[in-house]
């Protein structure tokens, strides 16, 4: 019986996994979570509370993740010596492991979670890439704003990246690529 | 009688435009529209006989302008033997004189069209630019995703300053150092 509950609750976490992910947080139901597992809503609430409880289930890990990220990359200092190659291992390391082991949790963060106590760590990020990448740009008045084109640049390339590979070398593949892009471009600005 | 009523059209327009920048098409209403601008419903279908009309007239032009700019973006020939500088002029200069004399049109299609006629404009220029990129890059297997990537970049980063800048000077500026990050990033990928 417990094989079955698990087997029940494994699957309702998948289901909903792939909705949030179609539609957001906002846009699904309880009710659409229950129809594609095929079980009842009463049925659904012996196995999670609420909508939130599902969410934070699938995001809560990837959510801590981000989070250390945050943190350790807040007391990171870059500057103008540090080297293209130096900066692009410092990222790719550190941004990798996160991506390859919280995948979808990281993808629901990013883009669908309108309504959750995690819908802020996409700007927070951008808004941390941002504030490290103004110090290195060159003219002055157009750094926030040009910093901030970048971080966006660097944050929706990377979802886009995690959206379109799977194998964990083709993902650092393209991080690599996408950090190049940004390096060397913002080296133009320098 | 008749300079109250273009004075009245005007501020239909003027509250409209603010009320779609705002929420967006599909999250804007009459009713709303009529509430700013202080006269009732009734009295709005004199002006216009729906709220695509009135989008319409908002956006037309700017539409227009972006699918000449399509139409002419799609015949050019862009390789590896352009130099940065005299890709730079093309685009700058194609793009600014847009940019400068159809701003509010531009943002309405660019980042709440949805539900209209225009929806697809943005993904249009995305694909269109991402395809002229893609024979440029070096690494076949990634080109596509890293050429989508850049150009979003471009096309969202664009919208940023647009958003962001007002006087044609700074525009410009702007513009100029995107294209900058922009061709400086992907030469380091070619």
């Amino acid at each position: 019986m417990q094989v079955l509950k698990d087997e029940l609750r494994h699957k309702i976490l998948l289901e909903s996994e792939h909705l949030f992910l179609q539609r957001g947080y906002d846009r699904t139901s309880l009710q659409m979570i229950a129809d594609k597992v095929n079980i009842s809503k009463s049925n659904l609430y012996h196995y999670f509370k609420n909508k939130e409880e599902l969410f934070y289930e699938l995001t809560d890990s990837a959510a801590d993740g981000l989070k250390r990220m945050i943190l350790r990359f807040r007391s990171m200092r870059f500057d103008l010596n540090m080297d293209a190659q130096e900066f692009r291992m410092l990222l790719t390391e550190e941004v990798l492991s996160l991506l390859l082991a919280e995948k979808y949790g990281l993808l629901l963060i990013m883009e669908q979670a309108n309504g959750t106590r995690y819908e802020n760590l996409r700007p927070v990020m951008i808004e941390l890439i941002a504030s490290k990448i103004v110090p290195m740009l060159a003219d002055e008045e157009n750094s926030p704003m040009m910093a901030q084109i970048m971080a966006r640049n660097l944050v929706d390339g990377t979802v886009h990246i995690l959206k379109n590979r799977v194998r964990p070398s083709e993902v650092r593949a393209g991080l690599n690529q996408l950090i190049t892009y940004h390096t060397q471009g913002m080296h133009a600005l320098q």
